[in-house]
């Protein structure tokens, strides 16, 4: 059975939860893709986290170059976060002939074209599914079993942090400040939320959702954006007695001149809508194509296996092509 | 710029929606996929058909052979409906060294493990997306994206007519002869509803299903298997007053053992669910996967353009690999 070499760089939450559904799950992934895994080198400076996961802290290198250099090593998971940084090391892999797994939204979104147009220049496979709605499988469906559709349409609640701000706020009453403090408490909002709050990791988001359902690319920093920090308790009042919820939604539309409407904002959603049934730290991704209509993916946005499963997913598509 | 020559066996309601997007999406499908597709054949008597979606009456054949003995031809579409005769089709052009697509959830159910077999043995692709949820993507999902997870449980929504009929019986207190009728003349039921009603649809789906969710095939006549036929609008009260609603649910968990246990059977499903707000014609599958944990594909389960969505994106997969 053939044996690919990966290599991770970065082993915090999504690094290591992908070398943990690697492990766990390695006979199923075996028996179903004809290949085993192994992770050979991991872009790590803190050993005790290979520790943690039953990793030979000698696999660990803090220079990437050894990574790139080495012949045997064929998909880079790049898990780091930050945006020029790993930016930067998706295409040093890519140009050293390596294919590239990504969870990380910021520095898709911010050089989306540069990374796609690396891969192809460098007959790789670049992929990140695993960067809009984590473990949700949305953006391999719009770019394969969806490819027979013109899109007219993409929304999603695609941060937890935020729906699961104003969904307590909504359903049980409790002001904003007290909803965050508690979501920083559960490990579903960073000490600083701003990233999440004020809407710019959704806009990294709908970047990539619009790339892939209209292939117009707009950077997040171009999107008209609005975050959740004016939402008030009487809002949310209001829109219940409306029959809404109120949500943060990344939305595009293409309208029939083929132009492109698109914003991040918290929009008041129709109870019977199913974007409306989405609540706490769940996402959904909701198209519409004009062959499909109307279709919505729903599921954990967030998490080291969740978003590790997305990875696998990329991994294991990679791997069926070397 | 490729051209892949298909045929089509039945231009009925699927048959024709896969020939109509892949002309009306022709240059969308061209530029995204980097060949053209051509309907070179088509097995169908009733030459009205063709001239209605704008074919030439003069590629209809009435002998299948002439399709299989065509070594122009790549990819059959089988769209006749049926169980024995169709699968007899799908293997003689497997054999024949084309890759088939089917929506046909009776044929691929009945006949599982002998339709992948044959695929395997004669190097061709075997795909069927659009014989569970109709354009819903999941079964790629299932087989592609999620595929580093080991599933646990898969629940669904798969029938239309009798979702349809559900909802309308609870949510507007009609009887449940008087809402077949009404989806009768609407086109959501046939005029011999007994395989939606009585759960045989669902059975087929769910075996499908389960072979591709946990590896084992369980002929549809062995799935423990009520319709909806005694659910009363007591029930549907009482399910009310219990912030329920009962759906008609084909359901399969994996035991801690291993062993599967599966039924098709109305249940209750607590109003919190992402399944209760499925509602009239939606479809939605819903599964839970060791990392990604609970997911669900939503949207529309039947119709010429949803289900011709998902056997042309079938058609797609299998040209990136001619």
């Amino acid at each position: 059975m053939k044996n690919i070499k990966i290599a991770i760089l970065g082993l915090g939450t999504v690094g290591g939860g992908t070398y943990q559904i690697l492990k766990e799950n390695r006979e199923l992934i075996a028996a179903r893709c004809g290949c085993t895994f192994e992770v050979a080198k991991v872009l790590e400076r803190d050993h005790a986290r290979l520790e943690a996961l039953g990793l030979d802290p000698a696999i660990a290198v803090t220079d990437p170059q050894l990574i790139f250099d080495d012949p045997e090593i064929r998909i880079v998971v790049e898990a780091l976060g930050g945006i020029d940084f790993p930016a930067g090391l998706m295409l040093a892999a890519m140009r050293a002939g390596k294919s590239v797994v990504t969870p990380n939204k910021a520095a898709v979104a911010a050089n989306f074209d540069r990374l796609r147009a690396c891969a192809a220049e460098n007959g790789v496979q670049f992929r990140f599914e695993a960067s809009v709605g984590g473990g949700i499988p949305a953006l391999t469906a719009i770019q394969e079993a969806l490819s027979a559709n013109a899109f007219t349409e993409v929304m999603g609640i695609v941060n937890g942090t935020t729906n699961y701000i104003l969904t307590k706020m909504a359903d049980e009453g409790l002001a904003y400040e007290e909803v965050l403090k508690d979501a920083q408490a559960k490990g579903f909002a960073e000490a600083d939320p701003t990233a999440d709050v004020e809407g710019i990791d959704v806009a990294n988001k709908l970047s990539i959702l619009m790339a892939l359902c209209f292939g117009t690319y707009v950077p997040p920093t171009e999107i008209p954006r609005e975050g959740i920090t004016k939402v008030t308790m009487a809002d949310l009042e209001a829109a219940k007695e409306q029959g809404c919820r109120i949500k943060l939604i990344a939305s595009a539309k293409k309208d029939t001149d083929g132009s492109l409407t698109y914003s991040v904002k918290p929009q008041l959603i129709p109870a019977s809508h199913p974007l409306a049934g989405v609540n706490n730290e769940f996402n959904a991704i909701y198209v519409t194509g004009n062959a499909v209509g109307e279709l919505m993916f729903y599921g954990k946005g967030a998490g080291a296996l969740p978003t590790g499963s997305a990875v696998c997913g990329d991994i294991i598509a990679i791997a069926k092509t070397l």
